[in-house]
């Protein structure tokens, strides 16, 4: 048996999710919280790769011995949460745990994800969204943010999202099942949600950007559709800044 | 007139508010985007001296030129709060802006001032609280949240609160009229939010700090008039961190 946990963290200061040299990354923080808690070096594989700054409400990963895959240890996995939180630092928390097969695979095993991304819409900066979202000076109407709902329906079903992909990334398939991906405003806070199968690299935040733009009149809900096929990223929008992002859930 | 501004800042990078050498503090940065702003030194004077770590939902200050009791400026006053927010770093900005006569004064006029003090008490620590709310690990009961609010309503009036003050504190009054003192519960998030003519310093994370004695039932509601009465700090509580506590609101 592995041990399966659900972290939450704050990304501002992580170069990401996976480990890099001399950087200070998640999965860095994680194997040397498992070390010191379980005492022998230990393998933490993650449900996906955030870029650096991208939070994770809820984030997936596999803690096993190293090169083995199993978990040795007498501690209660009810008490894992709070003993694993202890050895990692304030901006990562461990919130729940438990014990999956040997073959279970956090990455390949994912149904889908869901992503929230989040737009602060007020007319000044608010300090305590630095960082946690993206601040939007204009402010949208009740009509922009309608117009913004009905653009990111067009996402909705399989498609071919190469326009909504990060120039030079490799794939093998650029086809991904969105299953739903919905605009709402709460107050000064406008918040997208959007689940899918997989999702390529910067697609998030393409689709991010690509609303803001229907926000603002640059482009039509009406052209999402035609945007899509034409598999052209220099159709879509800006890529919206890492901040915004949250990785919300995680479906097995 | 003078300018009159209400702002809000994240305390967790200031060593206070007000300015001291070679500090980071909220009336450095403050008195520096004025004087870009208006191309001329000012005098930027606050509510409150609010310590290293505390945040403010609202704080507010007046702006006049050095020496002056006025402000002298084209800018439209209701461009103001983003053209000075524009000045300020991340975790500060300004939200709103107006004149006042020059013989008004942001401290001495004040009639009342609010504080909220945020606990976190989820099962582990959330990092999205980080340095906004202290984390009490010890899950409390409704009862003992109806104990605190019990305790809390024994602040409201007016009493000699020696006992709530930091050892060593200069004061000519120790009399404060304290309007209203309550606890509340919202799914891990407990607060405390008290309104008085005026506060002793660390009177607010001191009452915290003898709340949190109340829930875990080391202190009883009913010793809170004994304890005022007794003027002796030793018999409240200890002071709670900085970080959980925010000036809230400001009357005048």
């Amino acid at each position: 048996m592995k041990l399966f946990l659900k972290l939450k963290y704050v990304g501002t200061d992580f170069c990401g999710y996976q480990v890099q040299k001399d950087k200070r990354t998640v999965q860095g923080e994680l194997t040397r919280a498992a070390r010191e808690l379980f005492s022998y070096e230990c393998d933490v594989t993650g449900c996906s790769r955030t870029d650096s700054g991208v939070h994770a409400n809820t984030f997936c990963v596999t803690v096993a011995k190293k090169g083995e895959n199993d978990i040795i240890t007498d501690i209660d996995v009810i008490k894992i949460p709070r003993a694993m939180s202890a050895h990692l630092p304030d901006d990562i928390s461990v919130f729940e745990a438990s014990l999956v097969d040997s073959d279970f695979h956090p990455r390949y095993d994912v149904k889908y994800k869901e992503y929230v991304y989040r737009i602060y819409n007020g007319n000044v900066r608010d300090p305590f969204e630095m960082n946690r979202s993206l601040y939007l000076p204009q402010t949208l109407s009740e009509d922009a943010i309608a117009r913004m709902k009905e653009a990111a329906g067009h996402f909705v079903g399989q498609h071919d999202f190469s326009a909504f992909m990060a120039q030079g990334s490799q794939v093998e398939s650029t086809v991904r099942n969105v299953v739903y991906a919905d605009v709402a405003r709460e107050g000064d806070i406008i918040t997208f949600k959007v689940s899918a199968d997989g999702f390529l690299y910067n697609m998030v935040r393409i689709m991010v950007g690509t609303l803001i733009s229907v926000g603002l009149g640059k482009i039509q809900p009406s052209d999402i559709p035609e945007i899509i096929l034409s598999g052209n990223r220099e159709r879509a929008g800006m890529t919206a800044a890492a901040h915004g992002l949250y990785l919300n859930k995680v479906i097995y």
